[in-house]
């Protein structure tokens, strides 16, 4: 578990809209930063901007950052793997294809679930990140310390970490994203068919409601092909449940069978008021919890895991060389309200943890 | 054409966000208004607040609104029609069927395209309608001094006015308005039973796009099954369209056709930059176009369709009793850019118009 590598040393490898605003949060963060780009000028534009302390990649860097375009990633994290021995992490839309290429203990997925109209280092930005969900995709081969390198430079940029596995990631952006971009422009085509015949009026027509639905519509076309090649089989199949759904109320549109349609309405206005709010996190108190660990592999992706599933937000998790402890000892922040419930639902997978208030 | 009723006289039966914020808006423009709702207490609510001068339903009013819910629309605009001699509107979000019911030369079906995440008279707003557009479907049979009074009042309360028939608002608002609220139940079915089999973090990857698309499934349920009754055909058919439209999706997703999805997706695209700006027309300067109508019945309706086919705001629109003509004259007010346009449309069509500065 020792490493030759610099801590808080970073490398970006794609410094556009992504990368860029990486380079500026980490830098902000106190990281030294690195970077390289495709095109040369697009480099030395980040540096200009203040997204790189230098120009060139770091071999001593504790993290590299893959920000290329998805077909780009493959290739370009495992050069850095050969070329360094710190940790290795991309920002792809999709994982499970990119984490399977790659296939690297000390390479961990990575998905910033936030983005800009903005587009290329001019519209880099060192909040972009701030509050938003950010993906990681351990596996089981995933090493430790490779994953909490990456966890906390994720953090310093203001994220809440998610972990999951590649997989179930790219089902749920089947469901939450891919799926719904692509129902926005069948809408928006649907639309533009009929405003033709009519020549005109239509669209006038179009309220608040048709205009939030077609927004993400305005987005760039030309990542979509890459990204529904990727993850086809969880689109297609989403994509199959969307159009069930829509028969299921077609059928009752066409049978009057008001009943059904009140029903599917109120489910849908439940669920969509339990959407959990964005931005609402209250800076609150945070304590330790410290967990033993006792000989367990995996352990520190199991608990980060866990932290996802229960909704917690594990504000920083490293593992600890720990005189008192035979095994190590994995010390985690969480929220003071909600460590009872971390600790009882770490009881019951067999840790041992303990709560701690901090300073 | 002689009316026994008072100018700027209005009665509003049901006075809700809508009818309450019809009753504030036409109040500030100088009308005097009566209401009445099912239930007395809202309607001396809605006299407290300031939505009427008096409760009550003001026999000699020249315009009274029905904004009833649609089931008791019919029923109430035909007793509004028998009580008085007055014009009589409605706004009801779907028409083909109300005015169907009503059938009656003094009634103009009417749906104004604004609302509001508020409900009920406390909700209502004076400005509830500025700037939006209010679709209203004259027929044939339509009288025009019905159709004026009707037109200036929706003007006075700061909307656009948009005529169309019936029969063709119900198929656009399927398009821009049923069918979208469908899907976006739809989707948000789709993404609960999902978060349900992952017991919870997919909503926490729901980022702003999702969030657009699915807000307006988060609107009152309960008046849907009525809107999918009274227009159950148009939107089966662009539940239809939109169902196919997918299926041609998942089709070049599932067959790797790049080319395809780029197609799509672009435009999409293009018809979402093409959707038209909201509240960006300028306080323009506006001119008087004068139309002589020569013994053509309906003419004025006619008029009123051609500036909605252009795009042509009609600031205001009046018959006026000619002595140098002698059939009859139509006065227009129109942006002073659109003039020419609009006076050359209208020759095309065999009206010789005079466009006239005010003042």
């Amino acid at each position: 578990m020792t490493s030759p590598t610099e801590p808080r040393r970073a490398a970006i490898v794609g410094v556009g809209l992504i990368g860029g605003s990486i380079g500026m949060g980490l830098r902000r963060a106190g990281w030294h930063v690195t970077g390289s780009d495709r095109r040369d000028e697009v480099a030395k534009r980040a540096e200009a901007l203040g997204a790189l302390d230098a120009v060139g990649l770091d071999p001593g860097a504790a993290l590299t950052v893959v920000a290329t375009p998805v077909a780009a990633i493959p290739a370009t994290a495992l050069e850095a793997l050969r070329r360094g021995t710190g940790a290795v992490t991309d920002v792809a839309g999709v994982k499970a294809s990119v984490v399977g290429a790659v296939r690297n203990p000390r390479f961990v997925g990575g998905h910033p679930m936030a983005g800009s109209e903005a587009d290329g280092i001019e519209g880099a930005d060192a909040d972009l990140f701030a509050g938003a969900v950010w993906v990681l995709t351990p596996t089981a081969d995933t090493d430790p310390d490779a994953y909490a390198t990456v966890h906390g430079a994720v953090k310093d940029l203001g994220a809440d970490v998610v972990t999951m596995d590649p997989e179930r990631h790219d089902a749920m952006v089947a469901v939450v994203s891919h799926v719904p971009h692509l129902t926005a422009a069948a809408l928006m085509t649907i639309a533009a068919s009929h405003a033709a015949d009519e020549q005109g009026p239509l669209l006038r027509l179009a309220a608040g409601g048709f205009r939030d639905m077609t927004r993400i519509s305005a987005g760039r076309p030309d990542i979509w092909p890459d990204v529904c090649a990727d993850n086809a089989e969880a689109i297609t199949t989403v994509l199959d449940e969307l159009m069930a759904e829509l028969a299921r109320l077609r059928a009752a549109v066409a049978g009057d069978r008001r009943g059904d349609i009140l029903d599917a309405l109120e489910r849908a206005l439940a669920a969509r008021l339990a959407l959990p709010a964005k931005g609402t996190r209250r800076a609150a108190e945070v304590v330790e919890v410290r967990i033993p660990v006792l000989n367990r592999p995996g352990a520190m992706l199991e608990v980060a895991a866990l932290a996802t599933d229960l909704g917690i937000n594990l504000e920083a998790i490293e593992t600890a060389d720990a005189t008192e402890y035979d095994e190590g000892l994995i010390v985690t922040v969480v929220d003071a309200g909600a460590a009872p419930r971390f600790r009882e639902a770490l009881a019951a997978k067999g840790y041992r943890a303990i709560v701690r208030e901090i300073g």
